[in-house]
């Protein structure tokens, strides 16, 4: 059916770039229309990033939660997967401009290109604190976790193996809070048989949100109980006080330095240049501003969704920038291309508030859908089962079920690997103290 | 019990060198014995080399196949693993020197450092044939291979189309062999649905060996069906004709030149520099020769093992450089330290053929005890349940069951992803055609 409708002699071209949430959720629900699809994405894969923390603390291996994109659109004989990287709009000639110098022409363009971790103009924070947003950043993370660990346990210097036992998470969203339960679980739970010279339970997390509370998004009660969690799992939490500085010594907020060789940055996300390829408005986070038809102001033919735009919902909080909101919005842009092409038109974007969750380690979650909020054991198991059935296919579901089973039953977790880089990452620098043997066993 | 051992005054100082399977099995044979280890390996991780090759063709996802070292010791208080490189042994002084200026003293050490792949003498082939050791290895020949098959779904020249959909392998030994096959059954059966521009079942495999038939180390009637068996898959076996050249461009091999972008070296290894640390005899591959009790000639607290050492078995003919050889020598090792410990001697090693086995694709195995000998169908179950029982734990066991099972039912692959470079590892040098454009689905 998909193919007689693709054979038509001029299908609607529909160039769709980022095949994240947003992107691929429009291309699958513009199934059965007449349009000719061609989904750009610089990777090869789509990634399901709200479980990219599990991978970064060692829970998941990376094939977990990452796909094809072009495995998953294989009987999509109208859709074209293509493996390269976007980098401008020539709006007046209808035309998507590649890396490479070629171009895909469009009749309709859908941007839903996503974002990244943002450092509030001090870019050279960086490589002493990385983000989170790909395969590559997770398996950095984790290489980082891993190897502070392994220094820690050669390392005879008090400060120095404190430092390097010290991790500090900046910024207390739900990346911030899933990353900091984990580790602190990793690190008590998990660790603890493995090392000879260093108990990793003395391990500290250390969580730093500059403003009032964690899981700021969630309602009040759930901020504190999530705090509560945290702080019984022995994550230290820093309210109130922006980070000032990241370097390789470690982090200075509210006038203290603090030693730790491990900092990951959970603190802020920009939005891809969607907006400057455009030329179009957007507020302070690059986020591109839409009409209530999700299409750029003066570009009818241009929709953009996810977190590269920003929109109000209905309640005039910003729509967050989330798997649900995304998916709603590649619905909505499929839904009003297809009655476009019927000649109808529909009504505005209408955000449902699809509810936030946040895992904070074993047993505990918290969900906050607005009027229904559940935090605990109930919220930890509907938090478990909504991820497994979000993911993709019934072989990851059954892998990642299998994983996270080992994990709660046994405290162990599947994917332990520091990968690109040999020992030599644990670096001689550190170690290297001429009165250093290793320690016999005692 | 074994912490009360440990707990002996001066116990027995054991370094071994290298978790590989010769390694490990040592490690593990000496639980009991009033010693104290140091595992040392520059990897956090013991890899099971023989499925290496389906993390390289996306069948396996990494942690599938490794797992941390310290992880599979945490119960044994008496060895300490060490996350450190090896650069040399003291052995007038019984210490092995780290590369960052460290030392291990011992009692007895056991070198079972492995090997790595050899180019004979052109190392510069290397950036263009890459071999299969490490992790990394293989998501370098992952990625080489999907971007390969990515860049000629871009590719409107038909010549520089063919050379990326030629794919050759370098050495027939089981992992040429088994790459071979894979490769292939990945164009054949898993790719085409996925791509739009491209009939990838087109794809030529390529396998060259230099000696005049394939898995020499098996009986010769199965290596005529493992050849038929790859033929009937759609490689081409080339047999007789070293390789002279590799480069950018491809390989030649007999005088002929052939255009290919992807090759993959499997013709030798060459042992791990243990022969040079001790300045002790080695054969032209670099390996040890060491004594019959697996002890280095003038260094009886000294044992090698495994791939780094050179000896024959009771036939006559070298042991083979496979795991199950690796792990009779840690296990005779063991034995023979335990064994001095109460003042006795043991015979000298004896290998016992533990037979070889090797995959050709679905269905297809052939397996060779010396006396016993099956190839297909029943030969590849019998592979297929051997290497799940062989890995370490329940939960691999049953992840990599499901990887298979979705392999074997719906030619599904696990783990398609690209890492470590977006698309722009595409490289528009190849692709940039200013007549180039989409082409349009048909």
């Amino acid at each position: 059916m998909t193919t007689e409708q693709a054979q038509l002699p001029n299908p609607h071209r529909v160039v769709i770039v980022g095949a994240g949430f947003g992107g691929l959720e429009a291309t699958f629900r513009l199934a059965g229309a007449p349009v000719a699809i061609t989904l750009v994405d610089r990777r090869n894969h789509h990634l399901f990033q709200p479980l990219l923390y599990q991978v970064a603390t060692a829970s998941l291996a990376t094939s977990e939660i990452a796909w094809p994109i072009r495995y998953l659109l294989r009987d999509r004989a109208e859709v074209t997967t293509l493996f390269a990287t976007v980098n401008g709009v020539d709006a007046a000639n209808k035309r998507v401009l590649l890396d490479d110098g070629d171009t895909l022409s469009y009749d309709t363009l859908i941007l839903a290109t996503g974002a990244f971790h943002a450092y509030f103009g001090h870019d050279e924070w960086e490589p002493f604190a990385p983000g989170l947003k790909t395969l590559e950043d997770a398996t950095t993370l984790r290489r980082r976790i891993l190897v502070a660990f392994e220094r820690a346990e050669r390392e005879t210097d008090p400060a120095r193996r404190a430092a390097l036992l010290t991790f500090v998470i900046v910024g207390a969203g739900p990346t911030g809070v899933e990353l900091a339960g984990t580790i602190a679980e990793l690190a008590r739970d998990t660790l603890p048989p493995d090392f000879r010279n260093i108990d990793t339970q003395h391990a500290r997390v250390v969580l730093i949100e500059a403003g009032p509370r964690v899981l700021a998004g969630f309602a009040d009660d759930l901020s504190t109980y999530a705090q509560r969690s945290l702080e019984s799992l022995g994550v230290e939490v820093v309210l109130g006080k922006p980070v000032t500085e990241c370097s390789a010594d470690g982090v200075m907020y509210g006038g203290e330095q603090l030693a730790a060789k491990t900092l990951i940055w959970a603190a802020g996300v920009r939005a891809s240049p969607a907006a400057e390829w455009l030329n179009a408005p957007a507020d302070r986070a690059g986020r591109l501003q839409v009409d209530p038809d999700l299409t750029v102001p003066g570009h009818p033919d241009i929709f953009a969704i996810g977190d590269t735009v920003a929109i109000a919902g209905p309640d005039g909080k910003p729509v967050p920038g989330i798997a649900p909101a995304a998916k709603q919005q590649g619905r909505y842009v499929a839904d009003t291309i297809k009655a476009r092409l019927r000649g109808e038109t529909l009504p505005p974007f209408h955000y449902k508030n699809s509810g936030s969750l946040a895992q904070i380690g074993k047993h505990r979650a918290v969900i906050d859908f607005g009027t229904f909020k559940l935090r605990g054991v109930l919220a930890w198991w509907i938090w478990s089962i909504a991820h497994i059935y979000f993911l993709i296919g019934l072989r990851n579901r059954l892998q990642v079920a299998i994983s996270w089973l080992w994990v709660y039953l046994r405290d162990q977790r599947a994917a332990r690997l520091i990968t690109q880089g040999s020992s030599k990452v644990v670096g001689p620098a550190a170690t290297r103290d001429p009165a250093y043997k290793i320690s016999k066993p005692d």
